[in-house]
């Protein structure tokens, strides 16, 4: 049985970290291509550039329209950028070469929520070439979405969700502490928060919405909050210092209501160093109803590796899929990869 | 758009109370048959069976034949025994007059493992008549196999999995007592345990077999252990008293094996007033893994309601599905059914 053929598109580190896992860890799946931007990493072969101490034989390439044309694959995975508009023409390029795409962009995970038109052309190229799309991700994608709606399976009646995903950002660098407003004053945070620079977390609306969508819930409204976390002790990273009194990180919650109540609250506030203050980190789901049941994870699932994990588990699915957009609930449920993976596609 | 429209078979506590579930919480469901066996129950109206004080039109029938084929309807729910040999003609007789079928029969989770003639038997009779069989409940059905299998979906390597459901059996009457061995000596127990008369859970092989099939892991052995949770203090019900040194429960645990290596760890200690011994009941999930992932539940899924929603929340997904016996992980993810199930039907 032939092995089942990826090609990547975008090898920041999420791209890097999805080639490493599949050439690492997975059984039967094999990369046949590569499209990069960075000139440093164009002409080199992935393997070199992965670090992995041996050629894979597959060349970076910037040409896109080559290396699908050229290649014969099953699926792309795709990890360039986080909103449909910005990556519809890459997507739209992938479907019209034939082949199966799994997305990292959080829009992507339910891109009927900001964009439907992009959505709509994207579903019918997708059937026209008799492929599937899926946008996924730890987050939109997993923890705030697929495992909530997962664990209302054991409900008769849900009243009220909740769930927070409370996290660390000490680890990450200069561009995230800018987008989630690290070591900002509380003006700078409230104008950067109004100029858009300050963004939280990008994916709280198709969290809602696929969670609504799969319910039965007609939500009225969506609304959402970007508050400062404001630290009272000294926090500091190698990228950024915080005194007392200044800005740590960016509380994003998104809240969904229906016939006037709030019914979806999801919260994730994100800042450097939590546990200097006692914040301990970790996923937080409460379902309430009948009955209410409440699962704590606390060490929170990590995003970078989750992400990669999800985008590579969710091949299979995808590839066995009907033609289409499709999201998370749509599909068969996750788990991980950890046998051959060509013994999991319908040929 | 018509109802959809459900027969059940099976009228005791769990049938009865996917009734009432249906007929209270759901919307775009209707119940067209009733199949029962409580000669107190025949012939009489399903809503005052179920204490409704009102009457639903469906009058309760012994007669599974007849009820079957006077009555179109999309789904029969069935819940009468759990082991697939037993339910064996009952599901044929379903599948043979055309109507898709979810059971509550623990061992249908995955007939695969104890009856494999069978499995394949139901396979080609659903496919021949294009229906879709599925076998589910709290437990096999979630907790230990999907729940699990969802969570793996965020890791790239999965080491080994250990998930314990601690619960209590105080609210249970005295068929469960005798089953799970409380209130017996220890040697009363261990003689009870190979005799059969005491047989703890039912369906770790199933739960085991799901997430070693989804995950690609091909067991060399599964092996399981059933001890008695004997007691320190004295505990009682309505139904036992236990001294301290009888049996207050069964701590059933299953083991998948992998090259000689224990992979799969699945523990169900159930016993009465846990708590006087300090034993805090709840659903507990360990992946070790990259990321490991650790979920509880400090207050277990109940399993009666629990295994009533499972079984009406899939009903969608099997009715969509493709024709054949199916298990929960080759199906989209279960969830809540809060608005008209009717808009989540493929017609």
């Amino acid at each position: 049985m032939e092995n089942v053929k990826v090609i990547l598109w975008g090898l920041g580190s999420m791209g890097s970290g999805i080639a490493t896992d599949i050439v690492t860890n997975k059984q039967g799946i094999e990369i046949v291509g590569a499209i990069g931007q960075n000139p440093a990493k164009i002409g080199k072969d992935l393997g070199e550039v992965l670090g992995l101490n041996r050629k894979l034989g597959v060349i970076i390439s910037d040409k896109p329209e080559q290396v699908l044309a050229n290649n014969k694959a099953d699926i792309v995975l795709h990890s360039t950028q986080s909103f449909t508009k910005d990556v519809f023409p890459e997507l739209a390029l992938i479907v019209n070469s034939g082949k199966n795409v799994i997305t990292i962009a959080e829009e992507m995970s339910a891109p009927q929520v900001e964009t439907p038109d992009l959505a709509d052309e994207l579903n019918k190229l997708a059937k026209k070439s008799n492929v599937t799309i899926l946008g996924t991700g730890i987050n939109p994608g997993f923890v705030l979405d697929t495992l909530i709606l997962t664990m209302t399976g054991a409900c008769q009646i849900v009243n009220k969700i909740w769930a927070s995903r409370v996290n660390d950002l000490s680890p990450f660098g200069p561009t995230v502490m800018k987008t989630q407003g690290v070591g900002t004053t509380v003006e700078e945070f409230h104008a950067g928060v109004k100029s858009g620079a300050i963004v939280g977390h990008i994916g709280f609306r198709q969290s809602i919405y696929m969670i609504a969508k799969s319910l039965g819930w007609k939500l009225d409204d969506i609304a959402e909050t970007r508050e400062p976390i404001i630290t009272n002790v000294y926090r500091e990273t190698p990228h950024v210092k915080v005194q007392p009194g200044m800005v740590a990180g960016c509380c994003h919650i998104a809240k969904g209501y229906k016939n006037g109540l709030e019914i979806i609250t999801l919260e994730h506030p994100q800042q450097i160093h939590p546990e200097l203050e006692g914040v301990k980190t970790g996923d937080y789901i409460v379902i309430e109803g009948t009955p209410t049941i409440k699962f704590t994870d606390e060490q929170e699932i990590p995003g970078g590796i989750g992400t990669m994990a999800t985008a590579v588990n969710m091949i299979p699915q995808v590839i066995n899929a009907r033609a289409g957009l499709l999201s998370m609930p749509e599909l068969p449920i996750i788990s991980a990869l950890m046998g051959d993976v060509r013994q999991l596609i319908k040929r």
